[in-house]
């Protein structure tokens, strides 16, 4: 496989069925670096947070940013639980054992439903088995055990040639409910080979998820456990000056962008991604607000759905975005059909958008005519049935 | 009837079709006090605002709250359209002249579809006979004339007695899409037959909104069309002194929450109200914010939909709210049923909640156990495959 082939080096990859979610699917998984790599983390905003969350937090402030193994598991959040903070430090133990490492050089990331005792014999007993599964080519074994309501997996790689030699990113993430951006959003795991520091990751980390993970949303709804992790080990022998970091943070947001969209697309019950350009605004705060504010509107994201080139909906979305600018000045494109000119009506042909709207990606692009210039984008998914069957009865 | 018999004195409704819907339901409808009225109202705060919101706000000030009719039409919404303003003048022309009163003294509103031009002569040709038509037992016609996707009417009526006689207050609203708080919210208006000033008014308006329509959410999509007017025309013989405007004010306030239950009830697809309080916050803003945040959960109003006592998700929704608390501090009770007791999952009989999760209304109360002791409560509904079915094609 040339996904396979074109993998950052020095990794290995393993997931296994450790009885976590009631379907017999793989629910946990282990990231291994062959030596230990630096790394940087963001975590999801929210007040309530899960034990992961804050013990990653915690572990990578006193590694100094040094990651030996990422441990995930699948089906349980480990959140709003008695045992949370117990559980996912001997989790993190038993693989620091393993693998003859400090505790706190383990990186723990749980997904699943929240308020639920997760049992940390189910992780503790199966580390050996997971060890000893340890490949290369398991990393879409991993992306695959991650997955919740997902539908599809979701995998991205990138690769940047210097004269020094090849450097590889690749990430794996997971939807696809609960998605909205704040820092990073869901679990997200970027590999590369290159040979850079852990401060210098988390300035890449950090810009990358502005246009790409924090323009993300699928419901609005910001979850307790998002996590999204960058690791580099070294083990492309490249270690990359100033100008070249450049062009390997270009590589790592293509990634992450990429892994962006497939979450988007594959929201809960989704059936097309869409895309939300806006452009002319004064700021870029200003065009990702509004952006993001046609992107939750569940009336913009259910006309998409019935392919009804509702504009009205998006005008009236950029109007409560909280930017002030002139609805007067306001074009509205729909699939690059011209449906709102200086916030009113355009001729169209109706029966030819709508059929444009069928397609799987469908682009609404929010023009302001001023003086002003930044752009933004983000990404979301239309609002279908399928999202309440999903959600009404996902606990039991 | 009953509610006929309790509405206020002197004013007289009347609707037709005429021919702004497709299907031929009422969808022109005229409210006229028989001695002009005092008036207060308050509009959507969304930058995109429809001509009779634009009208309606003029004409208020320069009749310095004066109001001699109220004109109303639903199947457009005279939103983000050329002819806009002339439909929106012209219309409240047409009924001045009919009762030889000033054009600012009528209050145009508009409810429907936006960006499809309005063609005023369906509403200009149709005012003689809405005159001819006016009466006091239409107060149902109108509130059914002014319904968009509603199921149902919405109307409420209160009545205080003091010493110089009864006070009767009474109001007729619409849902029940793009509903969400800030200011009024979608189309109501509510009568009195007391004799109080425009500015007084204003203020018990205001106030009275905080907790009805500022506290109610179908699905966080505000509206270009929102507006809440409150007339009172003296008919009642009654001018109600400082204390006396207090009692009044509770009234219009209990006449403003039930109709406000009555949307969220109705809301787009809804089969469940659901009443969010929380209790134990700084503030009443904090405790409104978080209620808000609750409210505004796609995925606690799915669970909701599937009586999925999943009280991990307002946990979470409270988390982001941009209030600061301690989730550790946090109590969820769930039709009364303790499900989080510190922020952790608590015994209890799950298919027992599930049962009652069934009823028609479905109570959430958070309590945050700190110093503060303010509270707030929030109006909204489930999230059905209804609400998907309706919007995903309501233009075409």
């Amino acid at each position: 496989m040339d996904f396979l082939r074109d993998l950052p080096l020095g990794y290995r990859y393993a997931a296994i069925y450790a009885g976590i979610r009631k379907q017999p699917d793989n629910d946990l998984a282990l990231i291994v670096p062959d030596k230990t790599a630096n790394a940087a983390a963001v975590f999801t905003q929210n007040l309530v947070q899960a034990a992961p969350i804050r013990l990653a937090r915690k572990y990578l402030k006193s590694s100094r940013g040094r990651v030996a193994a990422v441990l995930v598991n699948a089906g349980n959040a480990n959140c709003a639980t008695r045992t949370g903070d117990r559980v996912a430090s001997i989790s993190c133990k038993a693989v620091a054992k393993a693998l003859k490492t400090k505790t706190e050089q383990v990186l723990p990331a749980s997904t699943g439903v929240i308020g639920v005792e997760l049992d940390g014999k189910l992780i503790t007993n199966n580390i050996p088995k997971l060890m000893s599964l340890l490949s290369r080519e398991a990393f879409e074994v991993v992306a695959r055990a991650i997955l919740t309501t997902d539908t599809r997996m979701k995998v991205a790689s990138e690769e940047v040639r210097f004269r020094a030699g090849t450097i590889r990113v690749a990430g794996l993430t997971k939807g696809s409910g609960m998605i909205h951006p704040n820092m990073a959003t869901t679990l997200g795991f970027v590999m590369t080979d290159a040979n850079v520091s852990s401060k210098h990751l988390h300035g890449m980390l950090v810009r990358a998820s502005q246009s790409t993970y924090n323009s993300l949303s699928v419901d609005g709804d910001m979850s307790t456990n998002d996590m999204l992790a960058l690791l580099a080990n070294g083990a492309s022998g490249v270690e990359p000056n100033e100008k070249e970091r450049r062009a390997l943070e270009v590589a790592i947001t293509q990634v992450m962008e990429n892994l962006a969209r497939q979450i988007a697309a594959d929201g809960e019950g989704a059936k097309k991604l869409i895309v939300i350009e806006t452009t002319g605004f004064e700021t870029e705060d200003h065009a990702r607000k509004v952006a993001r504010s046609v992107a939750n509107s569940p009336l913009v994201k259910t006309a998409v759905a019935g392919s009804d080139p509702n504009w009205g909906r998006i005008l009236a979305a950029a109007g409560y975005s909280g930017v002030l600018f002139d609805p007067a000045k306001i074009d509205i494109y729909l699939q690059s059909i011209h449906v709102c000119h200086a916030g009113l009506a355009c001729d169209f042909a109706e029966q030819e958008l709508k059929q444009k709207l069928d397609e799987s990606e469908v682009r609404i692009r929010i023009v302001l005519n001023g003086r002003g210039k930044a752009q933004a984008r983000f990404f979301t998914c239309d609002l279908t049935e399928g999202y309440i069957q999903i959600n009404a009865s996902y606990r039991t």
